[in-house]
């Protein structure tokens, strides 16, 4: 039987690991990273510290190319499960082939592996589709939710009240009148003038690496520096990672 | 000037503390603990026990009396006011008591310090007060969301959509119809026949403890099974700490 781990790494940082995720990693035998791109080459470099300082020696590195995807598909959902079912294939015959009986694999997932990430619902194709036994592991890791509400050093909810994970382009169609603090994430294009002004926004970009930047405040005051500091960062990295949450006015 | 560290440890599981919080852990001298009482025992025993393993020779526990609180008051938001201010006060006066000038002090957080937890909240009206000036960092931590999610090997996210992360007493108002997934904490007393049967729910007991129990499938279905094994585990430990996710029927 072959052990599938999918560990999450955290933000940025190489000391959000958990302990657990230390241990895990250190019993593993191949390390499978789907490249995104070599736009991206700041987050396969930090997969190759964490490993160089916790795996075993002989760690074997099975890089994938990840199938292409539209970027602003007008079917949004449709061309996502394409785009796994693409993965789930790809990843099948990688795993079949790289990772021996007994052996174990593992997918370092950025932040949490229950946010936003598609490795689980990869793996859950595989298995259902019968071909490749093994058994599944999480090992769940800070997200850059977490990171940004310990940076801002705030917690996400107010006393008693809901917090709300949303999507930038859920955003676009405003808030959910129930929400009272929302996070944002996958905002390709923080735009914030449907929204109201009297929000609080507390922002964060490359949260736990070095070149973190935090703004918070009024919507209406800090949202136009907030896009430009972040135009700014992005054309001098060539990408950003972006997370902010948005609370309505009022007390604690 | 002090030092106040908000480090989050996770819900159980010693191991799932992070590089980080051992770090930060390591180089403190005294640590606060606000005792809840002791039919959570377990939980002061396993800050204990990560004190032992992580800090430095000669830490001192400082151990508070939590201030007295009404469980189920008419006027919540009011309550918890109340209670805060004077949780605030008896803070701030064992703070300035037993941390000297120049020292580093903590709190050890169950679970992440951003969630439903009060500890950022009541240093932040100590800093308010202006009369004890502090440093503050704050270390995230594992939740019990994540590792409810990591148990049962899921994204908390259905592709693209919302998640929402709310308490026991807002679920009692029905869900919140833009709810896709909705996570719910601190329910003393979970039931569902005012949701829809066809909801799928997964839930979790004592997550990251020797004690862990996961119940997943058709709410309808295995509802009234996690209310029998919720009411036994907790006339068996005196206690309980359970958390559960319900998702609307329907594809990934
Ligand atoms: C595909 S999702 C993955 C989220 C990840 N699993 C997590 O737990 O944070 C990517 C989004 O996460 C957020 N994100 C990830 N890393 C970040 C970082 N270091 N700083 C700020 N936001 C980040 C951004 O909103 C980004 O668009
Ligand atoms: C006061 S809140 C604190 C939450 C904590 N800060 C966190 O990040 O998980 C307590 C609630 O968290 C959830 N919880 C905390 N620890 C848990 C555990 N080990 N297993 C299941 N639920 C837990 C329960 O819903 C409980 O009512």
């Amino acid at each position: 039987m072959r052990t599938i781990r999918v560990i999450g790494i955290g933000t940025g940082d190489p000391e959000q690991l958990t302990l657990q995720a230390v241990r895990a990693l250190s019993e593993v035998d191949a390390v499978f990273v789907l490249d995104k791109g070599s736009e991206k080459a700041d987050l396969v470099a930090l997969r190759r510290e964490i490993c160089a300082r916790h795996a075993k020696a002989g760690l074997r590195f099975v890089v994938a190319g990840d199938p292409e995807r539209e970027r602003r598909p007008a079917d949004y959902a449709g061309t996502v499960e394409a785009w796994h079912a693409a993965r789930a294939s790809l990843l099948e015959a990688l795993i079949a082939d790289e990772l021996g009986a007994g052996e174990v694999g593992a997918f370092l997932v950025w932040g949490d592996p229950a946010l936003y990430d598609s490795t689980l619902r990869i793996l859950e194709r595989i298995t259902a589709r019968g071909r490749l036994a093994f058994a599944c592991e999480v090992v769940p890791g800070i997200s850059s939710v977490q990171v940004l509400a310990a940076r801002h050093r705030i917690p996400l909810n107010r006393i008693g009240a809901p917090v709300h994970i949303t999507t930038g382009r859920r955003l676009a169609a405003g808030l959910d009148p129930e929400a009272d603090s929302t996070v944002v994430m996958l905002d390709a294009d923080p735009r914030f003038d449907h929204l109201d002004p009297e929000l609080t926004i507390y922002w964060g970009a490359y949260l736990g690496t070095r070149d973190e930047i935090l703004r918070s405040g009024r919507l209406g005051t800090v949202g136009p520096e907030i896009r430009r500091v972040r135009a700014e960062a992005r054309a001098r990295h060539g990408w950003i990672m972006d997370t902010y949450l948005l609370r309505k006015p009022g007390a604690e």
